[in-house]
């Protein structure tokens, strides 16, 4: 068993409430199931134990190398799945990230749109990796039940994603979120941490600003993405 | 020079421009600048030897070891300040965190209380050391631009705060956010990130909750909070 591998085709859930997440919202990627050897035999272990019989995925409770993914020592599930992405673009309303580069954010951002309900979440290229252990584990789960695919560019995707409204956040633009009129469906748009989006997006649908005083640059990724997500709700 | 003591009174700001907002927006409290030897004597340097003599603070070129501080090689401008708090609570606006246990969660919330023109940020104990470096670094400076102090209890803040309106954020209500009227002075009140605040908020002012789907447990701390202070400003 390797250290994760941004390239190869398997992620890891470092934790038992996370693998719990797997297994209830997305036991068709789990592969195995290793328990660490300390793991007490209660009802925790019967139940991912049943879980696991039930989705016919290995379960394997004497490795203890496996536990070595992870940093922390007191993890006692680890779930490993196949990368999974959404084949076709569902309607509804979408987060479009262009270009992110913290997987923190990412997870995080995962985690506040299943609250809010967004359907989609698109992410452009370059970009963090969704896979990233931290990332899944910073999504407390929610990357099992927000669906979400990578594109190569903002084009690739507006070819697939339908008939709906453009919102760019950015702080180029002047008209401020919340005097603007929301049109679902929706696609809220947000750059990257450092940059933000290219002026090009001025010309797509609303450009929008969260208004915010002079004294910070802009808000953090994710809390711009939750204030965008909470306005449009 | 030592790793940073959280019992100590000096902390440190790693990096050239959260050194430059400790210099603009708090330089009674620097004490020390430290430049990294490989720092080419350029714009930059100049702009902080100027600063650093006109507010009487060492300007220190030839220590190396300073450096080991931080975990990324490419520091280049280290301010050492002295631990400081507001001595009196302010009017207008705040933001209250009970028992908020991340480091990093603590200084992305510094960045969208300064975001959003929050007056005044009320930590109570126990909590997450607001003058660690990581929270320095991720506040991006703001810790230096938000009043705020930190409290034995609620009470003991209460006490002190004066005439205002109290809305605790809580799951365990069932007022969405957007339907309650709200009336300045304010304090947005906030629980730990696991546990969220204690039922005996539920009597205190006006509690709210922000509206989400019942696929997560929680929003991220931070996130909650940007929300709140969005729909508020």
């Amino acid at each position: 068993m390797e250290k994760y591998d941004k390239k190869g085709d398997v992620s890891y859930t470092l934790g038992t409430t996370l693998t719990f997440e797997l297994m209830l919202r997305k036991p068709e990627v789990a592969r195995k199931i290793y328990v660490n050897p300390k793991q007490k035999r209660d009802e925790t272990y019967e139940k991912m134990r049943l879980l696991a019989e039930k989705q016919h995925v290995p379960f394997i409770t004497n490795n203890q190398k496996i536990f070595s993914l992870s940093e922390k020592d007191n993890v006692m599930m680890i779930g490993e799945f196949q990368k999974f992405q959404t084949e076709t673009v569902p309607s509804g309303n979408h987060v479009v990230l262009v270009n992110p580069s913290n997987q923190g954010n990412l997870g995080t951002i995962f985690r506040s749109s299943a609250a809010f309900s967004i359907d989609f979440l698109a992410i452009i290229r370059p970009a963090a990796d969704a896979f990233d252990p931290k990332c899944v584990r910073s999504s407390m789960g929610a990357i099992f039940s927000v669906p979400f695919a990578y594109f190569p560019s903002f084009e690739a995707y507006q070819a697939l994603a339908g008939y709906r409204h453009y919102y760019p956040f950015m702080l180029q633009c002047s008209t401020p979120l919340h005097t603007i009129e929301k049109l679902a469906p929706y696609s809220l748009i947000f750059g990257n941490e450092a940059t933000g989006l290219p002026d090009s997006f001025l010309s797509i649908g609303t450009p929008v600003r969260i208004e915010q005083s002079s004294q910070v640059d802009s808000l953090n990724l994710d809390n711009a993405v939750s204030i965008g997500v909470y306005a449009f709700r």
